[in-house]
């Protein structure tokens, strides 16, 4: 039994979503479907690639990924079919999948083009019903990714910023805003321990322009509640958080903000 | 393994859909349960039949549809199943049904009498999880629609204006805003074909009483980020769209609102 | 093959939920994961009890059900699993459980303390994904309570308020509003009925300091659209509505004011 897992742009009011997963039923019946999101932020490829990244961890190998936020659907952009040696990843060649994807071991990359696995109707505005979920339902069954169309070599990666040390200084950038209002980094632990920081003690961050001197806490609940903190989350990166709170709505952070951070001393 | 699908205007914060999963499961547990929409505006019978019929169309024969928005709950309406060559509908009998089943053929329709076939305890503000759950699992456990109550032919049919043709215009109206803000109205290519408008060219578009000229494209991604287009959609009837913009709330434009078409010159 | 639900205050827009359920898969590859509701007001360790006691009813026996409305993760507040003489609950220990579990028969209570049935990495900030998940596929593969870690027996229970009667009038107290705008409170039909009171006639209802008189309804539709009226609703308690329209919006009512009903002559 297959899991097929998907990630759009579409919210859930439409029946957009489950054209998409009744497209893929018809195909492959046994398939377990897991909605990863569909509330990504319309047409933030960089949004939906965090999400998926974060989620595609998790799940076990031979996963079919399908994630669709495809501002150019219609255009020239390819639909691609990336396999790693874990997971295959379904969606357009616009950078959404390969943050993920290169977490494993890319081994090939192909362009679908062959109608055989395609809707026999496929519409220019909704490559994630008439292509995407079609060819995620056949790789389910088993269909190798060579039998969809020609191998490519030049897929189009992210430009997410890898945090820099300048002087006594990591300098990264705000990935992420979560439900909580949770500010992540692309700051890692490691990164941290490179500048002779551990996971606890305080640091001096420079959020947006704003300097700030926080605790770096084990769990949200080691300051007061409506205080803030800084913290290794479980995306594994630095965030910055208010206890019980919303520290990007305190804050005034928004994903892609700089983020300057050093010891605190 | 019988697919039941589940549209409502419940939202999905309250217990209300997981009550409706749990009474299927206890049925019929086999059951793959795909929810179509849980968002449909509330009380907008309309809304609901038009997210119901485009879901439908790609859900595979023997798929049981189960639809819920339902003003007039435990009031005089009738709780029906709708057998068509294709497909069962289940839900209030007030029109949400019927704009899908019509699209198949219509076998028969029954009401929903037999207690056997009601959780044991009916209340009457909450049919989705007292009936019309419990009436799916059981269809899809093998029984038919006979069984559960009385056959009736007349049932409500959802008052959706077809377009007209006026001396050179089509008119019609706004039949759905989705969450991209794309306007969708009920004119179809055959449509624009019958005024000898061709997929390809500019249409001369009256939305709600402002006039456009707008080029029909096959993509999005044909005019600028931010400026308008029309295209046939992935519904199959035109719509009017802003590249990576939202086209109701620039146009100020709503559901019901009326469109008038006709060719650019 | 296992039910395990899942209800959290993530939202659907983060990679959390589907972290939680990848995890599951990973270890139960055939558990039927349903999602109760993941739009509980965050940190409202309140609303949620109530929505999973709602809900919780309606699923089969052997149910797993997964909670984690946690603002406590990472401190002192243990993981627990309560077992029941039908289901099986697992989540932090702050009552999120509790007014679920005791509508069964709650047999034991264990802390969960044993790494083998973790994740390998467990952080300190999502203990939905590195323990409660993960102990519920444990679970749902057959693993008893008891493996999990010792028994304790002073579990946190909620305080949700009984009601009172006081001279002619019984006292209690909005538990929820739901997506509709209904007024949910904490009194049944069986407290209405020690008042002498039925499921028919006229009640008054002093809500928040407002005094209204109003009919108890078997059906929203009794009364005209946009009139007020009382209801025992699908909840099984005297809920406040508005026919086709949100009570709570109109008379300004928020979960936790105070509800005084009596006889209304």
């Amino acid at each position: 039994m297959s899991i097929i897992t998907l990630l759009t742009d579409f919210g859930l009011r439409d029946p957009y979503v489950a054209e998409m997963k009744a497209v893929i039923l018809r195909i492959s019946p046994d398939a377990k479907i897991v909605d990863i999101s569909h509330e990504v932020k319309k047409f933030d490829v960089r949004m939906g690639a965090f999400i998926l990244e974060q989620a595609a961890r998790y799940f076990p190998d031979g996963t079919v990924h399908v994630a669709v936020v495809d501002p150019g659907v219609g255009m020239e952009r390819r639909p691609i079919i990336v396999e790693t040696n874990r997971k295959l990843y379904v969606g357009p060649d616009n950078g959404l999948l390969m943050l993920a994807a290169l977490k494993d071991d890319v081994r090939s990359i192909h362009k679908i083009t062959n109608p055989r696995y395609m809707l026999e109707k496929v519409s220019r505005t909704f490559h994630g019903r008439d292509i995407f979920s079609c060819a995620a339902a056949h790789l389910a069954n088993g269909v190798p990714p060579a039998d969809f169309g020609p191998k490519i070599d030049n897929p189009v990666v992210p430009g997410f910023a890898e945090p820099e040390f300048v002087a006594d200084e990591i300098v990264g950038e705000v990935v992420h805003i979560d439900g909580f209002g949770n500010i992540i980094t692309n700051i890692s632990l490691d990164d941290l321990g490179k500048m002779g920081l551990e996971e606890e003690g305080e640091i001096t961050i420079n959020l947006n322009g704003k300097m700030m001197t926080l605790r770096l806490c084990l769990a949200y609940g080691e300051v007061s509640a409506g205080d803030p903190l800084s913290i290794i989350g479980s995306s594994e990166f630095l965030e910055v958080a208010v206890n019980q709170g919303n520290a990007a709505q305190e804050l005034n952070v928004e994903t892609g903000d700089p983020v300057r951070v050093k010891a605190s001393r």
